[in-house]
């Protein structure tokens, strides 16, 4: 059966109102016909095994592959499977056809399937469908009469109805059916775990005045900024109470001053953990206000989760044994040797407390769900234990099927994979390290086209407070808007940390180094938002482009086009119907004009291809009228390295654009 | 884990001698190292579930991936799987090298070390290598008192004792190991089921005098003639006695005449059934004798094993319930609609005496086992129940490891491949409808590269007594050369439906029929065996070439390489270390001489690019010096439509032929 992940050990993942497509392969013994059809049932929490199934039809493919499908309409959890069986009716029926036409006698096969569309009669009947009962019992008389007549014409004409053969079909014997070996699962979400915009910033930031520690109302300020540019998703780094034992100071350094603000993921101080609000920020009331604030503003709010605590955290007068010991009693801090994070304490997954800690930290998501919260970005997941991450958002999506978490995991493939699997809604990628054309092409038709597409959902940052990749430092103001196209088109998911990304701060801490220098990670930061080289239009038109073309709300139509030039990298994007039709077309040298011949692949773009067809860019609004696979373009880095151009197929005469669809 | 077949549903085969090479994708959340290895056992019988494991040794090969094998020695079925967890001695001696590098005060990490490294010489104790217990105990003794000494300096020098830290290694603590979900399971067979050619002869036509029944102890007069030939198998249709009711006449007609022999798979008369010898044949002694003789000729005796009864069956009149009724409440005779064929009841593998009748065809294998067969060639086993082959395969395997069986089955792909999964050792294929270059290149490629290699071994018959493909009829004896230098190459198992194939007999019954004009099936046949244009002096050298090149006896090596004559086939096998390699070149035409240029993968065939090679055609034993991937073929049908090439690289000089290896 198909799509399965890891042998059914894992659920797929699809939208609310997406449609299932299943494949099996179905075959028996022998020579009979078989019936076989597609189960599927929404679990409704603690019923479910008694919840009843659904059945959709399955139709042969042809070499013993079967498909069905089904549309997912709740959030939640589905099951399916596929059941089948001999269809003795069937059977009779083809052979009888054949009989027939060899002019066989077929007194004895007429009685025996005079008996069998009887029985289609009587599980018409008990499956409610009196009518079609009816009809088929009225068959079996007909049949029968003929029979008892000894009048082979009109039995045999009478045998031979098509339609209702057709009518028995519906009805077939279930009792001898057999299932799949698993039923398998699909965790369905809604359509935000596909198509999403995040805008990353620091409410501490946000204070109009330089100097000032900003707070939650200050950044409420802010929402007006970044709904004009059409994200849809607000993520605020950790607002908890900051540690002070082992405080890091600006830039990383290891001693703290006075008035340093510290990183906002070394959570917890005498003030509270992570279910307080850091008093420079605010309050409770305070944060419930931005989240309302956010909604009328139509922006959701993602909380950071890091599950981690410094020194000063409650949890570690109240529960050391939640902590490992270092054989000298003290409590293990985080480290990457030779590197220590004093600042920082894991928790301790295999405590043998382990039960009261998992539990609190499902609290934790508990109580920021109550706070209005639905979508989370975990940090550093891959440093927790992978049984927990199973467990704990199971529980929560038991209760609340419309949370949504995001995995920031910078780590292995097999590693970044299991997190997905295990039901993170979303995850961090490669993409801040995937940049030549070739790399884009194996690692996004991977991420896309391969098994991780059944359950992986990428979203895509060009830069994070922690990665300010080496070719936005080069690059500059071109590279930041090529490497915004890219994620925004590439994915329909993907996010900015700003204003970093719409001012092109590009300043790395040293040579080499992939830190921001004055990390806002580490320290207060004022910015003037309306500064003249803002991306902000850009990043407005490119949202916009999303929100208007469902072509790039999905990844699952990905293709990439050759193109003559190493540096001209293109790809499309089409709704399934290919109503909408996007291909994007970008300059991949930061530096230097690029020219090239592309080779559309106008089968998968749905042109004919004898036919000229609109090219309508999307971003310059220039519009080309292009014919045939190969065609020209030329793209200048510091004006725009790209085009997002609209395809449209000719309707009825090439002189008036409005005839495009 | 790999191989797997159908996610651990079926086990994967493989041959006594054998290495069985298991990959698994093996990882931990956070960052500790870990351990892993290979579990495998043989099932011997009832105790199967408290057999030891073995352990054989897992190797990371990057990316999370980690290599282990193991040998299997023994026929029967093995089990395997993998299991690991985190390890807390190599993740300690992997950072406390960092901290030392460091400058770290590592005082700490010392104390901890000394006592992962004790809890190690403890396990080594248990597992009774008492001489590394030791080793491990004075490593931990060294290191303490080190520490008591407050000698930093030697502490850190005992710690980092890179031979003891490999011998901890060892000794992981295993009581925390997870293990892979499922067990996989191997079935070894002994080397005949990997490398085997098959001789079809009718006893009944082995007779000296024509017209006369030829006898069991005639055909042990062919034994010689067989073995001369270098076959290994020689199979035998049905010995039992032939059904009277409904008897095929000649050339498959309706009507027999009196003194027809009928079809040896009509089984079933007054005289016995199943475990009976037909009385024209002989007796069960002059089976024995038989089964002897041939065995002092080096060949194994294949037995064919067609579950179906005639009317006048034992069976039919003692166990009526083993058979499907009529409507009219008379036997159902086997039909495919609107074919019937009277003559034969299939049994009702469904019926409620399922369990005797199952029981009764499995003693029939029990008998034949007895009377000294190992091998057996079951006819049509896909119209038989898929679980009954589970079954009694595995029943039969589990006394008998030894033996091997043959699907005749000619039907659907996914069929063919799942009589596989279910037991079957070998299989016949679509080889006999395979003609054209790219035909052999997929259908090739696709049983030995794909999964289908773990589980199906395809056995190659050019011809069978049903099978006279229409390239054999057109093409006559070039034809005939070409098929058998494929099948016998292509494949490490083969057969030949004989004399009919070595005398080139290719007259079909109709034009566009498949079947042989006077098939033997239906009747006796006497042949000259030394008729001049007989290929048994061809067949001879190929089988001794077969046996004289380890490359010929395995497919998984199956390499093909591109040649600019869409009628020339080129490919390679090679034994596991290319000591042996052979390259055979096909004119696939079978009426005009065909010239190409071969495009060799030479890395494939261990030659270096830069130096000359011997290619020595061991059909022809002319040899050739070459160099270089592109190399000139020019094949003539009439005389040999092929080269089997030795390939030799060369060792010393290009002067003298023995410095070839």
């Amino acid at each position: 059966m198909r799509p399965t992940v890891d042998c059914g050990r894992f659920p797929i993942k699809r939208i609310v109102g997406d449609v299932v497509r299943v494949e099996a392969e179905v075959f028996v013994d022998g020579h009979d016909e078989l019936w076989c059809r597609l189960l599927y049932r929404h679990q409704d929490g603690a019923d479910e095994d008694d919840a009843e199934w659904s059945t959709a039809e399955m139709r042969p493919a042809g070499n013993d592959l079967w498909r069905g499908e089904f549309k997912v309409t709740k959030v939640g959890q589905y099951r399916f499977s596929v059941e089948g069986a001999v269809d003795p009716f069937q059977s009779w029926y083809r052979d009888l056809a054949k009989r027939i036409q060899a002019d066989q006698d077929v007194a004895t096969e007429l009685a025996a399937g005079e008996r069998l569309i009887r029985a289609a009669a009587r599980r018409a009947a008990i499956s409610g469908a009196m009518g079609d009962a009816e009809r088929l019992a009225q068959w079996a008389d007909t049949l029968l009469h003929a029979l008892d007549r000894d009048d082979a014409g009109a039995a045999q004409e009478a045998a031979l109805n098509e339609g209702l053969a057709t009518l028995a079909v519906r009805y077939p014997d279930q009792s001898l059916a057999s299932r799949y070996r698993e039923e398998l699962s699909v965790v369905v979400d809604r359509e935000k775990a596909r198509f999403s915009a995040w805008y990353e910033v620091f409410p501490r930031s946000c204070s109009p005045h330089q100097g000032r520690h900003g707070t939650l109302r200050d950044c409420e300020n802010w929402l007006s900024y970044i709904a004009s540019m059409k994200f849809d998703v607000v993520y605020l780094p950790p607002i908890h109470p900051i540690g002070r034992t082992y405080r890091k100071g600006k830039n990383n350094s290891a001693v703290a001053e006075a008035d340093d603000a510290g990183s906002p993921w070394a959570i917890g101080g005498p003030e509270g953990g992570h279910t307080s609000i850091h008093p420079l920020l605010g309050t409770l009331d305070d944060f419930r206000h931005f989240v309302e604030a956010a909604k009328r503003h139509g922006l959701e709010v993602a909380l950071d989760i890091a599950f981690q605590a410094t020194p000063d955290h409650p949890y570690v007068l109240e529960h050391p044994s939640w902590f490992r010991k270092r054989p000298d009693g003290s409590i293990q801090y985080a480290e990457n040797p030779p590197k220590k994070y004093e600042d920082i304490y894991p928790f301790d997954f295999e405590t043998e407390d382990w039960k009261a800690l998992w539990e609190e930290l499902r609290q934790i998501f508990e109580f920021w769900i109550g706070q209005g919260v639905r979508i989370f970005r975990v940090d550093n997941p891959h440093t927790k234990a992978f049984l927990f991450w199973e467990w704990v958002i199971g529980e929560i999506k038991q209760k609340h099927p419309d949370v949504l978490l995001l995995a920031e995991a910078f780590t292995r493939p097999h590693v970044m994979y299991r997190l997905a699997k295990l039901g993170f809604s979303q995850s961090y990628t490669y993409f801040a390290w995937r940049n030549t054309k070739q790399e884009i092409i194996d690692y996004f038709t991977e991420l896309t086209q391969g098994e991780a597409a059944e359950y992986f959902r990428p979203n895509l940052w060009p830069n994070t407070p922690d990665i300010l990749p080496e070719f936005l430092q080069a690059g500059g103001r071109p590279a930041f808007m090529l490497r915004l196209i890219l994620a925004a088109t590439l994915s329909a998911s993907y996010g900015i940390y700003g204003p970093a990304f719409e001012l092109c701060e590009n300043t790395a801490r040293a040579p080499g180094s992939e830190e921001y220098l004055n990390a806002e990670k580490y320290e207060l930061r004022h910015r003037d938002l309306n500064a003249p080289d803002s991306l902000k239009s850009l990043i407005t038109r490119i949202n916009r482009i999303r929100r208007e073309n469902p072509a790039l709300q999905t990844n699952q139509t990905l293709r990439f086009h050759p193109s003559d030039n190493p540096f001209v990298l293109s790809y499309s994007k089409a709704s399934p119907d290919l109503s909408n039709v996007v291909v994007v077309v970008l300059n991949l040298d930061a530096f230097h004009v690029q020219k090239s011949w592309l080779d559309l692949d106008l089968a998968a773009l749905g042109i004919p291809a004898d036919r000229s067809f609109q090219a309508h860019d999307l971003l310059s609004d220039a519009r080309f009228l292009w014919q045939g696979s190969r065609n020209y373009v030329e793209l200048t880095p510091e004006s725009l390295p790209a085009h997002i151009l609209r395809v449209r197929r000719r309707v009825r005469s090439e002189r008036d654009f409005d005839y495009y669809l």
